[in-house]
């Protein structure tokens, strides 16, 4: 198939996820917005170097060109010009499309969602950055998959270091896109790149080499302020000056427990202007590992390397590149790799004992004898007009038995049955399917009772 | 524009209108699926008659042919077929995709809402078609759209009224596309197109134009039954019986008071096997006027016509299209008409003095003097970790009067006021924005009693 499906269990779980996660960017007052799923060709033009390759086109039948989005950033930021939005806070979860990457050899899904979460406008510097950290943290614990670190780092850091240990201006760039594969490679084979493919020079390799091994908190931020190269870069200076205020708003917010200035982060995206970060998962036990497998870290987003989870950072000029006067809107940003959560909720919930439930029916109306087809309709409507979520078979006459049967299957906690003898008698019984206790209510009273009952299941 | 953002506002009333529906939908025990955006190109082909054109497709690149679904009902029964489910009650809520028609004057939205409810599997006759019409009068009543009506007729019907009334076997559909106008047109109009571009008899078509007048409950199934000329088609007494049958649920499910059997509609699609139905908002105020005339008549679902905001019906052949040994899984459902829904939803909101929340915050954490960033970002992040919805201003000095007017505009109903003088005490001062009253906490206890508040406001 060339696209995923997604079967009721997988959406049980994916609504879970998103629920967890749009509650915490509605707990930091973010607006919602949407876009188109495609763009004109020409928005996505120049904006992906080497991957623009990967973006789908929609055939010429006439009209503009049109192609399907490659990633939620840049349609934000062409909302934001045409718009003249200067100020908000936003989220936005949807799907992007990516076409197959001949190099890839395991499956690449071309269609998945991206969940998107974007602080754009003027401020005093780094206090929206840490509130996208904050989130980050906040968004992991509360999906509970494992111990994680959050790595930061900034652009003009990184340039500044460059700088220092002698690359030269233009290769800034493709030396940058070498260190951000130290995650998958070995020093050794990164500081080869970077010598026998880019070109650079031995001393300059081996200077990078010895930054970007350190890591720390806000006090490797000051001991390279006093480092008598990196010093030398005013660009530098200003990383690692909002670096240490970056750690102190952490602080206040109580996440430096999982936070750590890394300067081996480097992150493939040409647009980022200033600090970025990166949160992977440093469980290494069997979910992971599982996820990893089922090509879950192919199909993230992004520059989200293996085991990444979330990844973003600042981009204050791409909002300028749709402005016909080139007006700059400062940005800052987090994606959650959320293909990379479902992949591991889903293997999570193989593992567990715990049913998933694709529906939340909480009350089933049955009928014990033949013939009472009218009374069940009768009552499971009642039940909806109470707002109680029932469900009743579409059979004349049903067994007791195969409408209990559905109940354990699909995790039905209550059967409402009807009987002659409780119709008689003016008596609904209620069954509760787990304990198989039986009571009786009049009917009258029923469907109050029922209503409190759904309240305690 | 190609096509439509949709910013704050916009999607506020969007996720209230899906969460209504979601609710009714879950309330009666559906699961959620959701299919690839792209289907293979055979997948559409001979599917939508004429409307094909309206296809979009992509880009030859390399690799299969794919279009841009057109709705969610051929790619529901691709995927039952393909992953051979028999027995599903889903929903299914996503973007369908439709080229401009060239013949369309105003403007039409290549990209919309589909809203699919659908109940697959082997039942006894005409129940869960009932359901889908107590889903319809759920959602529109809860919507308060209006006063609204559901028309409701069956195809074997008109099947059998056309072969009584004497019109050739081979013109059965494109005279129920005409008969299918009636709600656009006069009969007059329908009558010529019949007999001038159809070549229907004159005779044949007076005949026709008796029958689709006719409009009834329960009480007129019985008198078609009686009719001399109706009883003759086995199969219009195969509707005609079912269509009493449905009357018998939709009075226990207590809808009939909005249900009438309708024998002029028709729908346009040419999948219907069984009954079908169309809800319409009666009210001819200005809500829907206004609807109609921004367009959301011509940008709502296949068939939907002018102030339909629902249809559906059974079909029971298209599942086997998709299945290699044809066999056929028997299905009914609805599609609600979500666009013109928020069209109409987006008017009321302008005509109302009420103002659209776009965010959720309960709180703001402000601060009445310089220098107290800190202050503030640490009482945010406690009331960020106790599930607290807040939000802090990202300057470093905000003027209290600004932070103030920040919740004025933005429906903000507390500010939490943190000054020298409250800190000095190992207080917080609770502004509420609406009385303007001001009480004080001590600081251990302000998160207790600002989540005490926020389940108040």
């Amino acid at each position: 198939m060339i696209c995923m499906d997604y079967n009721p269990k997988q959406m049980a779980i994916r609504e879970k996820v998103f629920n967890t996660i749009i509650s915490c960017f509605k707990r930091h007052g973010a607006e919602n917005i949407d876009t188109p799923v495609f763009e004109l060709k020409e928005t996505l033009t120049g904006k992906y170097g080497e991957d623009s390759k990967l973006i789908y086109d929609l055939k010429d039948q006439g009209g503009e060109l049109l192609s399907l989005r490659y990633d939620l950033t840049v349609p934000f930021a062409r909302y934001l010009a045409m718009n003249k939005v200067t100020n908000i806070k936003r989220y936005h979860i949807a799907k992007v499309y990516r076409r197959d990457n001949p190099a890839m050899t395991r499956g690449r899904y071309r269609e998945f969602y991206q969940c998107d979460f974007d602080i754009a406008g003027q401020y005093d510097p780094m206090i929206p950055d840490a509130e996208c950290l904050k989130i980050v943290h906040e968004i992991l614990s509360e999906l509970e998959l494992g111990d994680f670190r959050i790595k930061v780092n900034d652009r003009r850091i990184l340039d500044g270091m460059f700088a220092v240990c002698g690359v030269p201006d233009d290769k800034f760039r493709t030396i940058c896109s070498t260190v951000d594969k130290l995650d998958k490679m070995s020093w050794e084979d990164v500081r080869s790149e970077m010598v026998k493919e880019k070109g650079l020079s031995e001393e300059a390799a081996d200077q990078i080499g010895q930054y970007v091994s350190l890591q720390g908190g806000m006090d490797l931020a000051e001991r390279l302020l006093q480092d008598a190269k990196m010093s030398q870069s005013k660009q530098a200076c200003a990383g690692l000056t909002d670096m240490k205020q970056l750690f102190s708003y952490l602080q206040l917010f109580q996440v430096t427990d999982k936070v750590v200035f890394d300067l081996s982060l480097a992150r493939g995206l040409d647009y980022y202007t200033g600090v970025i970060y990166e949160a992977i998962l440093t469980q290494t036990g069997p979910v992971p590992v599982a996820a990893a497998q089922n090509g879950a870290g192919e199909k993230a987003e992004e520059g989200v390397s293996v085991g990444s989870v979330a990844g973003g950072g600042r981009y204050d000029g791409l909002v300028g590149m749709f402005d016909p006067k080139g007006r700059k809107v400062p940005c800052v940003g987090v994606s959650i790799g959320i293909e990379r959560v479902f992949s591991i909720m889903e293997q999570k919930a193989e593992a567990s004992a715990e049913k998933v439930r694709t529906t939340e029916t909480q009350v089933m109306v049955a009928s014990a004898q033949k013939n009472l087809l009218e009374e069940r309709l009768r009552l499971t409507a009642e039940l909806w007009n109470a707002g109680i979520k029932a469900e009743v078979m579409y059979k004349k006459n049903p067994k007791l038995l195969s409408q209990l049967q559905h109940c354990e299957d699909s995790g039905i906690p209550l059967v409402a049955i009807l009987g002659e003898q409780e119709l008689k008698d003016g008596v609904v019984k209620l069954r509760t399917v787990h304990s198989r206790e039986e009571v009786r209510f009049s009917y009258t009273h029923s469907i109050s009772e029922i209503k409190r009952r759904t309240l305690d299941v």
